[in-house]
């Protein structure tokens, strides 16, 4: 086979054939993408079935931390994730251009088969177009994600109430910060380390503990400051953060400042935003903590009945700021 | 709202909030999009489940009989019904080129709202990239689907068996040349229209009556012969089509001459390849006719213990043609 994509690979026809063979069957190999029909036929077990999608389009594809292929799987896992559903399965939509490396995409295809691994997730049904050069940037990779979610759960963006408390489960801002470190060059590279993760175990563990818990989402594009302004939306009420406890770490601090960015409109990879009534917030950040990626979960804000559909963040000081929505693109291809 | 897509429009924020609930969420308005979470939460009815996915790359993205939103809706669709599922949700992700009009994204997705409203399916979860202008071509767009298998169907492309006989509802290569004519200006360009349409009822009609049905396929990318190589090789069986049976319109048969395509190749995105029993072949025939998609309906070819795995026509003089995969890009950015 060519060990570059060409059209041909695009085609339908036997390139293509051989390209799904060799590189995307040998890599996902289950039992539904094998039966090699046009959708994959699969067993679910009873409940509500959470379904999302998500297009990955990061440049440069290869990061401090990951790739765009497990970027692609823990991405739509944690989408998932955050409806409290149990993630079963992914498929895959590659748009490649042509004259892409196929050791690159190897490499990349590799990684997305080792994090669904990892997750016990199948990449049950794929489809690779082509493009000629110029007509795309080496590698586009869509996932889109279906999963169960236990009768009774319910949780969404419009059930945080005033009083509640926000807990995060560790540091702010560190995908962002890796991707653009990365494409600028700058001296810190390949110290900030993509946060990308599957959540969905640590949520698992968190619901089981704590079935009270009222709204679950992932900061990703536009940040904590974003996500938590869609929460205050949706329910109506105020959210304040409290600048004290927000996890940073120093060199994505010192970044941020370097250019001029804040990290609460930071994307991350490997966060949740758990919204949860006071009287089991304590409970909630052990169990967070005792999970690998909630070590240093903590509590980083409350809902509040003033200002509703406003997000404030009280500061070190003990002023108040308003963080609104991200306004503009801060950081163009960060996902 | 500016009248052309920015980079703003895929940061997240606010831009991309005013995008989702002036163009998307009003096109495609229905309960589960409007839970507005990380993912939707659907009901689902007894069986099991059928997940496909298409990534769309078209050029032109409007063209005779269709454009790239319906299109993205009708082969997902399609896909699912190949499977004998009644397809239930769609998810859409959109990669934007930065400088797209907003009036033509309208138009697509006005298209794709229409096509799904048409096929009673819902457009349920998705997402939205933007990249730098260069970074891709006006638009791709990715659908996913899940629809529900009645249980004790199972259809697939390993059942067909030698005396089987080939059914197709339509003529042959009508999207492909539609694409090609249009991409090309051709003098014809207008007069021939894509059979982009969506299959589900057909098919739902065809299996209710003949639930002896053994393989379904929709022959697009690569066309009709690509198609049966890959049933022929995944049953093991011979399939053998007759020149003088197969339904081609005379502008396409012309367009192909002039451009030295075969039609048997040429991508189709309204037709189903039905492999049945010869018992039942009639009553097949007979209920595709009655569905305005399947007027004419007709078998083309039989399944024939000889040669397996490979696909021939016994042309008009009673010759015979092997007919291979599709070797080489005929037509790229065809779907």
């Amino acid at each position: 086979m060519e060990r570059t994509i060409t059209l041909d690979h695009g085609s339908g026809g036997r390139a293509t054939h051989e390209l799904i063979s060799q590189v995307f069957a040998q890599a996902f190999h289950n039992d539904y993408l094998g039966q090699m029909n046009d959708s994959a036929v699969l067993p679910v077990p009873e409940g509500r079935l959470a379904m999302s999608t998500d297009s990955y389009v990061v440049d440069p594809v290869i990061f401090p931390g990951g790739n765009i292929g497990s970027l692609a799987v823990h991405g739509t896992i944690n989408d998932l994730a955050m409806s409290g559903a149990r993630p079963l399965y992914l498929t895959a939509g590659f748009v490649l251009e042509e004259g892409l490396p196929l050791d690159l995409l190897e490499e990349i295809v590799q990684a997305m088969a080792q994090a669904a691994q990892e997750a016990r997730v199948a990449i049950v049904a794929g489809d690779t177009k082509v493009v000629p050069k110029g007509k795309a940037d080496k590698i586009f990779i869509n996932t889109a994600g279906v999963g169960v979610v236990p009768p009774g759960l319910e949780l969404g963006g419009q059930y945080a109430r005033p009083g509640d408390v926000v807990l995060i489960n560790g540091t702010i801002g560190d995908h962002g910060m890796a991707i653009l470190c990365t494409r600028q060059g700058l001296a810190l590279e390949g110290k900030i380390q993509s946060d990308s993760a599957a959540l969905h175990d640590l949520v698992g563990d968190l619901l089981q503990a704590c079935p009270e818990v009222r709204v679950l989402r992932d900061p990703t594009r536009g940040g904590v400051a974003t996500t938590l302004n869609e929460i205050a939306r949706q329910s109506g009420v105020g959210i304040r953060l409290f600048e004290e406890s927000l996890p940073i770490r120093d060199d994505v601090a010192g970044a941020c400042e370097l250019l001029g960015l804040d990290p609460l409109y930071v994307a991350n990879e490997g966060k949740v935003l758990a919204v949860v009534p006071p009287a089991v917030s304590e409970k909630a950040l052990e169990v967070m903590r005792r999970h690998p990626l909630g070590r240093e979960a903590r509590c980083i804000g409350q809902v509040t009945e003033e200002d509703p559909g406003r997000v404030a963040l009280r500061t070190r000081i003990g002023g108040h700021r308003l963080l609104d929505m991200l306004r503009g693109e801060q950081l163009p291809r960060i996902c």
